[in-house]
């Protein structure tokens, strides 16, 4: 019999593996199958696992409640005539921290399994697991550090402007064409062809994806969410063009590889309109194959460029959205609500930079602008960060947030865990509707709190010098001025019937009245 | 027979006025009629004088070319038999200042009738003409010093928060209703009923018209364009209901009167969407009553509140538009000269200010910004202000440059006055086009200059540290770096081919390129 190992006792939601020896001769990502079927109570749960290189074979499981699990273990990994392994295991309740895969419940609406309410404050470092493990340790500190919840990356390389370096491994074996010397004008260089990569797209490289399991129970740990890209347009290896074969073998691998972690949300592109080898079909399969292959029904959507995905296939747990024009974007959550009935993520917004790319150089206010006009009309935002030091000779080889990771440098991430603690104070929850009653400004109120109880709002860019409201007479309100930028919170005391608040005239002001 | 008097000659474009004694006993209003038939050359055009009281009737004509005119002058106003008046008078040629009324021309622009391209830098004193004399002199002052060249403003008085007071005269016979202890909530009041007003709409009252001759012609004198609004919805009068019979007396009356200075634009409305008396039927028969009637074909559009007015029809000259959200405004100009094939004028982009209501209180940053939005892509943008001293008990009788006129006090005249300036230096004319090539700035282009010899980028609220070009090798510009905000132009010297060119990382820069 080969060599197993698995442990005994696993905590609910957290990663069970079994372990095992097996044939490592031929090709055994496409030649050998192994599988496990995993029994609690009445209920059981097939997953695929997956060859991790030198003869050795992983299942990986999930489970979701406490109690006794029994598996079974099957496939050719050992050969034609493997015998079936029996096994089981127990399961713990989850500890602290632990609650579980992020879930749509209430439509537009995301919780924790356990039904602890989840608000996304996401980020984006595309390329930060191919960077070096110096920076890639501080960008997980940066991250710890920050009021980040979310992080989206590429499982692929990136190629793009300020992304020339090669990624510290590939995913498949073989190799990259000879690229020396590139520069800006690169991107139009690998839109179309890409030349001198040689690539056997049947044979992964465990160690790459050996890095992505680490950096995803990295970010678990600290309960961040994992929002893994599985393609991306910005490529000069080829890897946005494999074909369907290549692609459907590529995905079965990260599902089976990583869907047994709680805080995977798939996203099967960046801007998949970009892409320009796969079409709509190509999506659609790629969509059903992941639903298909994951049974824990992670978060799944498509982020788009120009042109949103049709987020009202039934694949598609939420809109992944980017804004369409440097000019609008979080404003639309009610509408985007409205329309599609599932949770909106705002998972590009533009970014809080200065370099020379139009999407790349917001101020921190208007960064912060964007997130709590999202928040505030229920939907979720995702922060992103391009700021140069300097523009010198080096400025290529810049490390930006946005691809690298590395340190935070901008004004709104402080601003962001600000409006975080503020949302986390709303009676009854931190989820939030717009007040269709408020014309003039954002007026967010709580989805399950009784009406009128509790009103936050904001007024943007915008900086009215006073405010009145007009209340039943017996109506009080304990009323809070807040400097969303300075990040600070007055109480000028308590309010009834119809009053007037002095909001000061700035902009980036918010007030918020609690009914006592 | 009657005592007439004419003057021998008059200016090109000015207004020559016949004036003669008639019968007062009666309505002459309704009873009377006075028309002028003026010929020069094979020409001949007909106008509707009118009843200015005390017996006195007015024929007004503009004539549009130099040389000599005939007239005849007939009607009843001298009783039924009163026989035709014939004359004549000549013209001389336009004056330094005088360049006729304002045309549409190249289908999407305004020029002057001389030829001179015209770009309309407006803005708005709603209730200017119904305040003091001493305060309409004061914003005759303040008009003429600043970068503006029209101005909106209402023949009827307005009725709205800070707008309690009564106008300095009425436009009928009659009485208002006794509105004493006005405050905030009587908006409410009025929206439905009018208590209290006792008017005979058939009978004008000659002062207050012609306080409003003299007020257009004032601006005349100075350049501005006078944007009459004829209805408009905040009302406690019942001027904004007074029935079809009435509301088309008062049209041929204002045409009679107004049409022959130049500098006349027709507005049928203010928020024609928030009159409830008046259906599409009504806006459609008034606008074409005011084409008849207007032997000039001035301009003629109507202003919306949450809904375009249908701005293809064909009596409607441009798009007198309104931002139908808080965020979007003149970053939609290119959308809207291409949907309509007309000028695009933004009359109301929100104002500068910080009064409660959310579409008062914008930055000077944020009205500076939707000037250089709109103006770079060949639209025209118009300015407002809301802007209070305090909070304290007098804020509801404070003068708001919006409604009152008075003194301009924010920060975006002057800097209005640079984008003019600047716009003014623009080779072949001040008429941009946005550069279609141009995805992550707004870039216009001249209109009617050869192709690649001038960009004006903008960058708006958005900041990169530098920006790349790429020109062919023996192209060289002038590069100039504007801060918009600060006023200043700083030469960069020479740049050709491929070239960088730092911008610094704030907001509110722009770059000229100017081909040498």
């Amino acid at each position: 019999m080969r060599k197993a190992d698995y442990p005994a006792q696993t905590e609910q939601w957290d990663v069970f593996e079994y372990r095992t020896e097996g044939i490592s001769s031929g090709n055994p990502f496409v030649e050998r199958t192994i599988r496990g079927s995993f029994r609690s109570g009445t209920r059981e749960v097939k997953v695929d696992g997956f060859y991790d290189g030198d003869g050795v074979y992983l299942v990986r499981y999930m489970p979701d409640e406490p109690g006794e699990v029994s598996f079974t273990i099957d496939g050719n990994y050992g050969g034609d005539r493997t015998e079936p392994f029996m096994g089981s295991f127990s399961v713990t309740k989850a500890t602290e921290g632990n609650h579980g895969p992020v879930r749509v419940q209430d439509r537009t609406r995301l919780f924790y399994t356990d039904g602890t309410p989840h608000l996304s404050f996401g980020t984006t470092c595309y390329a930060w697991v191919h960077q070096s493990t110096a920076l890639q340790e501080e960008t997980l500190a940066s991250l710890t550090a920050s009021p980040f919840n979310k992080i989206r990356f590429c499982i692929f390389p990136k190629h793009y402007d300020y992304n020339y370096n090669e990624p510290l491994t590939y995913p498949f074996e073989g190799t990259p064409g000879d690229t020396g010397g590139l520069d800006r004008s690169s991107m139009q260089r690998f839109t179309e062809e890409k030349p001198g990569n040689h690539w056997d797209f049947t044979r992964f490289r465990p160690e790459h994806f050996r890095r992505f399991d680490e950096r995803i129970r990295d970010l678990m740990k600290h309960g961040i969410e994992a929002d893994l890209i599985l393609f991306h347009p910005y490529d000069r290896w080829g890897f946005d063009g494999m074909g369907a074969e290549a692609d459907d073998r590529y995905v079965r691998y990260c599902v089976a590889r990583f869907a047994a972690f709680r805080n995977v949300w798939w996203s099967l592109a960046n801007e998949y309109d970009f892409i320009r080898s796969k079409k709509a079909e190509d999506w659609e399969r790629i969509g059903r194959l992941v639903t298909a292959c994951d049974p824990y029904g992670h978060l799944c959507s498509v982020h788009n460029g120009p042109t949103f995905y049709d987020f009202s296939r039934d694949w598609v747990t939420h809109c992944s959205c980017q804004g369409t024009s440097r000019y609008r974007s979080t404003e639309q959550s009610a509408e985007f609500l409205d329309r599609y009935q599932k949770p909106v993520v705002w998972d590009e917004v533009l970014y809080e930079g200065n370099i020379d790319l139009g999407w790349g150089n917001i101020t921190g206010e208007e960064m912060t602008r964007r997130f709590w006009e999202g928040m505030l009309r229920g939907a979720h935002v995702g922060h992103g960060e391009t700021l140069l030091d300097a523009v010198d000779e080096q400025v290529d080889d810049a490390i930006l947030w946005w691809s690298h990771g590395g340190r935070l440098k901008g004004e709104s991430p402080e601003r962001i865990a600000f409006l975080k603690k503020i949302l986390k104070d709303v009676p009854g929850g931190p989820l939030l509707n717009q007040d269709p009653a408020c014309w003039d400004a954002v007026c967010g109120i709580p989805a399950n709190a009784p009406a009128g109880s509790y009103y936050l709002y904001y007024f943007s860019f915008l900086r009215p010098l006073f405010r009145d409201f007009h209340f039943p007479e017996d109506t009080v309100y304990r009323v809070d001025l807040i400097d969303t930028w300075n990040m600070t919170v007055t109480p000028l005391g308590e309010m009834s019937g119809n009053f007037r608040v002095v909001t000061g005239g700035k902009p980036w002001m918010a007030l918020r009245l609690t009914r006592v």
